[in-house]
């Protein structure tokens, strides 16, 4: 997830401590590896670049870094070979007369190149630019070991000597960057694919997921560095595919079971420090996920505790959401409590929020079942009723769509959440999805790959197989042909320099949302063989 | 002491670890003082300012700092009241909405106003940037209590956010400056100067000698921030007469006196950290003022423990300036080994050399009366060769001047340094003082408070007191005019812009060489009373 833009001043929070202990039990101790940069990287000049953003491996040889004393102005790239998250450290050293000034350094941190092409001042966007991974530090005295406090998200260190004086030059050493994760590489099992590009986009799923993998389920470990639930929901079908840690899982879940407001209404997103607080953002399809990622996690661990003590926090956020239903089974979506479904507000969301509700009430329905509730069969009739209004006022036989009920829209998600839940059967909703594809494709508009893994799956549940393995290669496998470590926040085929924040050097290039081919690949390919 | 350049790459160098020993058993415990800011300040519009560079009284009140929380782009001004030589420390909260971004914070320290008024990013000299006093810092989590881990010089802390998020603004509280010195306000007793003028002058001068004085005598505290012979001299002078702080004396010259190449010439300056380092900088002068510097200390403390170990530095140092001097008593200078005087080069310095030879020996030689050096007969033959010379080749009876050998060049410093040698008897020293301010007063051509020093103390001498107090007034007296609450490294009053850097950003608005009035002031004027 990223930034959505609410301030909710009057909002009244209910805090349980007994879930939050719970959370708070689960924290992993967090796995370092450390890894020693492989190469000397180098901007490339504007015309030798066929790509405009990337880098050269320098003439310069990593083993004699220190040999390369650099003065006012000079600047060298380290590589760390591939996308890690953690901290960095680097000793250096005064190189000729002795030193008579401080050292001023800068350090900037990339995920990938285009951010050390982007000049931090010229960036002028409406969200933080404290998010640019950059810091600038005076050393008074050398020889000296710098030892960043903060955590980074990066690729490429570029470290750029502002100024020494003209009687020394800085010299650098043992750079070394300690990755983290709550998992390791280590606890996964070979996979059996042998389709190169679907391997190829499985390896940087997991790698996403794992760098996104902290003490929470972070959305982005550049940026927003937090918990939303929305991604946690995806994180998660990926991980039971994949690391399989049911800890941090279980650990996300009761932390929004244990920060509600008053009413019972599940935020969007928490933070976890300097102590555990709930944002005041709220969107109606993520407060619904909550109940969907119970589920998953119930159905795929059977731990029966964590059911007994968040069911009621799933009854109490569907019972919300089914407020906005009336009488006829249409859902009412109203302005402070707007569904997401995608950024792009291009599309009218209340076909595709109708279905969401039908998708997590379903679920719902079988966590009731599981906790045994008896009195869940009003829950039923709602759903009955959602999915007849769907069926009845949504769905335009001869276009063979669901259309937007006052505009007669026509849209992509639509299509897809509909399938997804399933409110046809399996044979319609391949029409349903037959239709979509000589409709809206090839895709546009659309930046996130999170809307594109609604649109997979939806191929896949409708079994369109091959559509869906091939939308993948096409949009998870073209971020790999540009160079991806790690899959992007945002990426537009037919916009290759789209930003959502008007620069790169804001993007967040390993994003927990765009994890999910390690998910539907094992799912939809792998379980199968 | 400010900058003087020279790369000396093949100097080889002796290190006597009996007097470095001495030197660090004489580290002084710093002195350590709590300062709170004594209000808010701003910049002044240019349309409303008479002055360039001044600061008027905030609105805002200290005592409610944290309301006044900071969004992108807004800033305030602390003032601390005074100049202070130490550490930063404050607390810091996000006031809003939770905190969805880093805090990125600047943080300017500055001497005077106009350090305020000056972008750093404009800076384009050749002295290093390191200098510049401000500090990029990213916040993660708040609250939290910054605590900065470098020593800055300063008056004014400028708090400026770069940015929050559109969520949240940063709020401070408790900002605590913690000075430190080597020595305290305390220690002095009630100065009894009735001249209002004299008197704020004379204070000026002691806050500036005990900002510099530290771990060692300081140049500047802001800029070089470390020992300088030169400057060292001067300060144990006012320091005499102030604080007598005589552990820190005896420090300084036994590291100069542990620190030389091997074939005993004294550098213009030493480092202390990471461990004892002498510069590659020689000045011809300022190695002799070693032999100065240990004839005041001795003449003051009767230490003949460190006489006795240090005369035979100040043998050698003496011995090789005299291996300059030819059969005729001329000094010959070489380009390696240039005399400093001024840093203006504007004028012939080879007549100011050939006094500060003779002073120098002057002093040498008392100081081998006292070791009870038998074979100092040659000095003396030596010093009435050098004095003849002068008298006989360098001094014009018409024009009642010192020239310049070569050129007839009549300067100010020729006049300054022969009578402070007093190479002529009292008498006709006068004449010669009262003939120079004809030539040369007003002073112009001089920015140095290091060289206005020398001129007042040769008035003092050739007993033009009136004169001598006069310049001290038009001289420091105008920087206090101008708001100085230390006396700064550079000033010429007929071009108030002057900044030997290009900018004031860079200035050293605290320097040693510039709290001399202390020293002339105790000696000339209260001495007497």
């Amino acid at each position: 997830m990223a930034f959505t833009f609410q301030i909710n001043n009057d909002v009244v929070w209910d805090y349980d401590e007994n879930l939050l202990e719970r959370a708070e039990a689960n924290i992993p101790e967090l796995i370092e590896t450390k890894v020693c940069p492989t190469g000397i990287v180098e901007r490339i000049s504007a015309d030798q670049r066929t790509n405009e953003f990337t880098l050269a491996k320098s003439q310069k040889n990593i083993l004699h870094l220190s040999d390369y004393a650099l003065g006012r102005g000079e600047s060298l790239i380290l590589d760390l070979g591939d996308h890690y998250v953690g901290h960095f450290s680097i000793e250096i050293n005064s190189v000729g007369s002795p030193m008579d000034a401080p050292l001023y350094l800068r350090l900037k941190f990339a995920e990938v190149p285009s951010e050390l092409y982007a000049a931090s001042e010229d960036y002028d966007g409406w969200l933080s630019r404290s998010w640019i991974q950059e810091e600038h530090v005076h050393l008074d005295v050398l020889p000296a070991k710098l030892q960043l406090p903060r955590r980074y998200s990066c690729r490429y260190v570029e470290l750029s000597v502002i100024d020494t004086s003209p009687k020394w030059k800085a010299s650098f050493s043992n750079p070394l960057f300690v990755a983290e994760s709550s998992v390791s590489m280590n606890q996964l099992s070979d996979s059996t694919i042998e389709d190169a590009e679907l391997k190829a986009i499985y390896n940087v799923s997991v790698k996403t997921l794992q760098d996104c993998m902290q003490t929470v389920f972070e959305d982005g470990p550049k940026r927003d560095r937090r918990l939303w639930l929305g991604d946690l929901r995806l994180q998660a079908l990926a991980n039971y595919y994949t690391f399989n840690d049911l800890f941090l899982v279980k650990r996300c879940l009761y932390l929004f079971g244990g920060m509600r407001t008053t009413e019972g209404k599940i935020p969007a997103n928490v933070f976890t420090a300097p102590e555990l607080t709930p944002d005041d953002t709220f969107l109606f399809d993520y407060s619904l996920f909550f109940i969907t990622t119970l589920y998953d996690y119930v159905q795929h661990t059977s731990d029966y505790d964590a059911l007994e003590n968040l069911y009621p926090i799933a009854k109490k956020a569907i019972d919300l959401a089914l407020e906005q239903v009336d009488s006829e089974g249409r859902l009412v979506l109203s302005e402070e409590w707007p569904v997401f479904v995608d950024w792009s507000n291009d599309f009218d969301k209340a076909t595709a929020g109708q279905a969401i509700v039908i998708y997590t009430l379903k679920r719902f329905i079988k966590l009731a079942e599981m906790y045994n509730d008896q009195q869940h069969s009003n829950y039923h009739q709602m759903l009955e009723k959602l999915i007849d209004f769907s069926k009845q006022a949504l769905f335009d036989n001869k276009r063979k769509q669901f259309v937007v009920e006052e505009t007669n829209e026509v849209n992509l998600a639509s299509q897809v959440w509909m399938v997804l839940a399933e409110v046809f059967d399996s044979n319609k909703n391949k029409k349903i999805m037959q239709e979509t594809i000589k409709q809206h494709f090839p895709i546009t508009g659309i930046a996130t790959p999170y809307m594109y893994h609604h649109i997979v799956e939806a191929l896949f549940m409708a079994d369109c197989q091959e559509e869906a393995i091939r939308l993948m290669k096409d949009y998870w496998g073209k971020m790999i042909d540009l160079g991806a470590d790690t899959f992007w926040e945002a990426f537009k085929p037919e916009d290759l320099d789209f930003s959502p924040y008007g620069s790169p050097i804001l993007n967040s290039y390993c994003h927990a949302w765009s994890c999910t081919p390690a998910y539907l690949i094992g799912k939809y390919l792998l379980a199968n063989e």
